[in-house]
């Protein structure tokens, strides 16, 4: 009676005399219930058994003991409306971990949890982050977009005017050409993978083409480069050629539905679906059109790796094909043995993800792991593969293949082929060590 | 020089003896480079009429007067970095509107501000919320989920228990049966679309298939109902027939990457697609498998409609087709005449959009907008089209079919066939029109 003299006092919706919990009341009841059996049911064990099979096995939940109890949340009211959610807690809801200089105000990473994420978009909170030197304030009402160089007419474009343009969405992941380059060192880390490889993630941008707004300006098509800046204080400038720019790259204004927040970098970011996360400029400001390329150091210095011949490969803008197990990951514990579904994520630079396929023993078997669909062009794909432990050591990796012919190569074939001065591109396979405890460790063999 | 010396002090990563701005010099530079004439390069001509040509007409933008100044930006190191992200502002930045009773803690609804979003997620901090008693704080180690009633085995689950369960993604909406529900009055509301259409929104939603729990448990296939109910103090409790809960219905755990939020059911919460929003049980907490319905007060006095001819309507779960122009809105003020983009949602709880025509004199003509890819199942769908506004009056309108062969009424339709007595499920064609100041207003005709 307490309970329903709480709920009429406390929520006036309640026009019933009763309780206005019939669901608890019959589920305490319930559990008195003679248990009435469907094993006699052909139509209910065929589909049971069909789905079982999908599973190969399943997971012994507990008991029911005894009814359902009442619940502190049904005696009191819940938390009030907000302009804006917010995560659960900071203190067991995924965040980002951040890697920086601090004698460098903003010059560093944070990376995405990918290790504690499921599906393939990821929230605009978690997206990923590498500032030269921090997140500039950038105010609307003052920032222009200009078009200039070897133009027929110099444009500039105030934020109202960019909005009048078409736009369209895509779904792409970004990766830093950096993402994953701790695997390059001879010891393997023991991060959790989005602590490792979590400078990539993936949204639904939405923008204007930048093949529209060169139109209006008029390009010199024989001037091959577009060299692109933004208003933040490291000055990143890079240079582009101009055939991907009027392929498939956009002035995104929205990132997952809203327009692009400050560390992504509002209020207009460039996107180059596939290629390296540098050439992305956020909160850009200057395009100009050249017949050369800057040759900046972030042309130069930066994102270029040094071969084995002890040679420089640089502009290498398209990002490998890539897969890797989210779930486990390294550090995790396995608590019983029994079934656990296998998770990762597969993405591709060139085109889509055609195949992934998953070994639990070290590669002397593989299986083709589900595919979440529908799969897109240039953007994180998630994959799947029912598995059961048996308790004993095992090891687990994946390896994808994309539209284009590729295919992710081991760690050998890699340092074979780039030898081991490489700072950017790793892709590797990755492999994850499980011991008889259960304890997951990275392994590089 | 200063702000060469500037850089070099706060920015350690800049190795090189010159600015580190070499592309602001060039642009200043450029602006007086003599401009190159594209005009004999037919390639070139001929690619930029094709793209005009599906622009229908272009923005003018401004002619760049001087080169690129230096921005204040450039001049300070920005923000530093953060563990979870947030948008730019609460004052301009897109935020819910809440429409709640404050004498009842957390009853009410708050709005996703649709006419403010693009593409097609919504991003989890603007997901709508329809809540009868305020959002519950769960304790994850204590919180289970139980299936009981007519089963051969009640169960009992732990969050760390279900989370071993096999998992699948899905990009899907949820609307509120309410939604739109103003329009069932005489006179339009003027609020913009978010605020009168936005009890929807659409998140790629990952969980474990309920009928793998169900098959675990081994329901009485005579059994045709399942009825759930939720940890929040309001006693919501609703009867879904077991069809459509064995064919598509998840306990999500993930919303667009990350784990469901409180306020939108943490830690689980049923998903069933297309279906009105009230039976999407947020904060799960009991599924009981039953011969008959509740018949609780959200299965009889909520969510039911008085018909015209007295009689009323309960168990109307699906949701219906239905669009709408987002871009513009009503309260909007077109500044120029010239190019605009049109864009919207579509939207139905059976199949697919399949498609969306746009009528910019007030149906006389219908134009089919262009559906951006992919079409997904029960999931919204953004509509665009490139638009040139003559400065003279208009009526703007868009009307949706789908693939189960349902087009979207238009008002008199629906009113003709569902009377005056609907609370729920309004789904008519949305006007809005344009003065020749450019004031967008929401009409009925």
């Amino acid at each position: 009676m307490k309970l329903t003299s709480n709920r009429t006092r406390e929520n006036s919706a309640n026009t019933e005399g009763r309780s206005i919990h019939p669901a608890t009341d019959e589920a305490a009841e319930s559990s008195n219930v003679p248990v009435e059996s469907a094993a006699d049911d052909r139509r209910h064990f065929i589909k049971r058994a069909a789905r079982l099979a999908t599973l190969g096995t399943t997971v012994a939940a507990a008991p029911l003991a005894r009814g359902n109890t009442i619940p502190d949340s049904w005696q009191t009211p819940g938390a009030d409306f907000s302009n804006y959610g917010q995560p659960r807690s900071a203190i067991d809801s995924p965040i980002r971990w951040v890697s920086a200089d601090r004698s460098v105000p903003g010059d560093g990473v944070s990376w995405t949890p990918l290790h504690a994420l499921e599906g393939t978009i990821t929230p605009n909170g978690l997206h990923f982050e590498r500032h030269h030197n921090g997140v500039p304030f950038v105010d609307p009402a003052r920032w222009q977009l200009t078009i200039h160089g070897k133009v027929d007419r110099a444009l500039a474009f105030s934020l109202d005017t960019l909005h009048r343009y078409p736009m369209v969405s895509r779904t792409t992941f970004i990766e830093c050409g950096g993402n994953s380059n701790s695997l390059w060192h001879p010891n393997p880390s023991q991060a959790p993978s989005g602590y490792v490889h979590g400078l990539v993630s993936c949204s639904e941008w939405t923008g204007v083409p930048l093949s529209i707004l060169l139109d209006e300006a008029g390009i010199d098509i024989k001037a091959g480069w577009l060299i692109a800046d933004g208003y933040d204080a490291s000055g990143v400038a890079v240079s582009l050629p101009m055939k991907k720019i009027l392929d498939d790259t956009l002035i995104a204004l929205y990132q997952n539905g809203e327009p692009v927040r400050p560390e992504n970098g509002y209020p207009a970011r460039l996107l180059v679906p596939g290629w390296e996360g540098i050439v992305n400029i956020k909160w850009l400001r200057s395009l100009r059109v050249s017949d050369k390329p800057l040759m900046s150091r972030f042309d130069t210095v930066s994102y270029t790796d040094l071969q084995k011949d002890g040679s420089f490969e640089r502009f290498s803008f398209e990002m490998g094909i890539k897969s890797l197990i989210t779930s486990p990951t390294a550090g995790d514990k396995l608590s019983q043995r029994g079934f656990h579904q296998i998770s990762g994520l597969a993405w591709t630079g060139n085109g889509k993800v055609s195949r992934v396929e998953v070994s639990v023993d070290n590669g002397a078997s593989w299986t083709d792991a589900q595919l979440q669909q529908p799969v897109l062009d240039k953007s994180l794909t998630r994959f799947r593969l029912p598995w059961s432990w048996d308790g004993s050591p095992v090891k687990l990796k994946s390896r994808a293949y994309d539209s284009s012919g590729q295919s992710q190569p081991d760690r050998d074939s890699l340092l074979t082929e780039r030898g081991t001065n490489m700072y950017y591109h790793y892709n590797a396979v990755v492999i994850f060590s499980i011991n008889s405890d259960g304890l997951v460790r990275h392994a590089y063999s």
